[in-house]
C-alpha cells in the first residue's frame, strides 16, 4: 500500500467481558486487545498496537470501549468494519471506525466515562439475567443509597475508593459528576459518570453504596471513609459480572 | 418418606436453549428435561420422570416452560425451588412450583401457548444480542409482513407450516389466535399465540412473514401455500436462536 497515507483510526467496540481476560493484553492473548490486535495482524500483515480507552477488568462488559490505531488503510470505514467483523467472534463487535486528525488518542483525549451496573435483588437472577448483572439479596434500601450516592457526587479526593494493583496516580481527585440508582423493583442501575475513575472505583462505589443498601454500611460511614481518604478493605468491591462501560466521552 | 402422600408438582422453568439439546430427553443426557431429571434423582434419591407442555427444539429458550411430576415432598414449594436450584446450572431456573390436582398434566391440559421471535434487522447483531435474536438482513417491509399475519390469524388447516419428524398429528388444523410483528427499527417481534402448534410450525411462519417482509415471498404466495395443505420446501424454517416460548396457558 505505498503512497497510501498512514491515518490515525477511532473505533468503538463492544464486547461481552466473560468471553476474554480483561480489556488489557494478557500473557495468555485473550485479553480483548489482544483479540483485535491479532484481527489487525491478519487484515495488515504487520503488528498493529491498539490504544483503548482504558482497561476493563476481566469480565466487565463494554457497550462503547474506544480504542486508536495508525495504519494505512485505503478502503474507507465500512469496509474496514467489514474486515473485522469478518474475523473477530461474535463476542466483541467493532460498532463503528472512522479517520481522526493525528492529535486523537483513546486515553489521553477522553474528557470522561459512564459506567453502570445493572443490580438485581430479591431473588436469584433467570438464565437471562445472570451474565449480565449483579443478584444481591434485599431489599434495598434506594433512597439510603441514593442518599449516600448524593454525598459522594461532585469532585474528591476518592482514594478511599481506588484499590491497589493499578497504575499509581499522580492524584486521586476526580470529579464524579453523576452517580445514580434508578430503575425499580427487582432491577436496579447505578450509573457513575465522572472525569475518570480509580482503578476499581466503580466496583467499590458499587459496593459501597450496595452496603448502605442492605444495611451492611450507613451513609455517614461510606462519607466518613471517603474524608478519612486512606484505601480501606472496609469498602466492599462489587463483583465484575454486572458492570458494563457505557461511553467514553471525547 | 413414608406417610407423606405423593403429589403432582407443576413447575414454571426458564432456560437458555444454547445451553441444551433442547428440552425432550436425549441419549447424551444434553437435554433440558435429562438435567432437571437427574436433579430430581438427587432430590428424591429416586428416578422422577417429568412432562413438559411440549418439546423445544435444540437452541429454542424459554421463559416459561411449564412440566409437572409426582412425588411426595412434605416440605413446601418454597424448598423445593431451593432444591432445584441448589444443583441445577445456572441457565436454568425453574421459577414456581406447585401442588396440582391429580388430574392436571402438562401437555394434555394446556390451552394455549404464545411464542416469540426476536428479529434483528440492518446490522450485525452486537455481543449481547446475538444469542438472542434472528439477525435478518434487511429493511424488513413491515406491512407486508402484517398483511400476510393477518391472513394466518384464525382456525385454518396449518398442514404447509409443518414438517417431517414429529409425532404425526391426528389433525393438523390448529387455531391461531394471534400472529403480531411488533417494536420498530432495528429491533422486531414476531408473537404466536395458538391452542397449539405443529412440528416447527413457529418457525415456518416466521420464516415465511420474513421472507415476504424481504420480497423474496409475496403474502398471497404464502396464503395460496397455506390453502394447498400440503407440506413443502417453499417455506424455509427461521433459525432457534431468536425463538422463546414465553408462556403456557391453562
Amino acid at each position: 500500500m505505498s503512497g497510501v497515507p498512514v491515518q490515525r483510526w477511532k473505533c468503538v467496540c463492544a464486547y461481552d467481558g466473560r468471553a476474554f481476560n480483561g480489556w488489557q493484553s494478557q500473557p495468555d492473548g485473550r485479553a480483548v486487545q489482544d483479540v483485535i490486535e491479532r484481527r489487525l495482524k491478519w487484515i495488515f500483515g504487520r503488528d498493529v498496537r491498539i490504544h483503548g480507552s482504558g482497561r476493563t477488568d476481566a469480565g466487565v462488559h463494554a457497550l462503547a470501549q474506544v480504542f486508536h490505531f495508525d495504519a494505512a488503510w485505503p478502503h474507507g470505514a465500512a469496509k474496514l468494519l467489514g474486515a473485522f467483523r469478518g474475523g473477530l467472534p461474535r463476542t466483541i463487535q467493532v460498532k463503528a471506525a472512522r479517520a481522526v486528525a493525528p492529535g486523537f488518542h483513546a486515553r489521553h483525549s477522553a474528557k470522561g466515562k459512564t459506567y453502570r451496573y445493572h443490580l438485581h435483588q430479591g431473588g436469584p437472577a433467570g438464565p437471562f439475567e445472570f451474565p449480565y448483572c449483579w443478584a444481591v439479596p434485599g431489599p434495598l434500601d434506594v433512597a439510603a443509597m441514593r442518599a449516600t450516592a448524593r454525598r459522594l457526587t461532585g469532585r474528591h479526593d476518592f482514594r478511599a475508593f481506588s484499590a491497589f494493583g493499578g497504575v499509581e496516580p499522580e492524584s486521586t481527585v476526580r470529579h464524579l459528576r453523576r452517580l445514580a440508582v434508578t430503575g425499580r423493583g427487582r432491577r436496579l442501575r447505578i450509573t457513575a459518570e465522572g472525569d475518570g475513575f480509580l482503578y476499581k472505583m466503580v466496583r467499590r462505589l458499587a459496593g459501597a453504596l450496595v452496603a448502605v443498601g442492605q444495611g451492611r454500611m450507613t451513609p455517614a460511614q461510606v462519607v466518613a471513609l471517603l474524608d478519612a481518604g486512606q484505601r480501606t478493605a472496609a469498602i466492599p468491591t462489587a463483583p465484575a459480572a454486572g458492570l458494563f462501560l457505557v461511553r467514553v466521552r471525547y
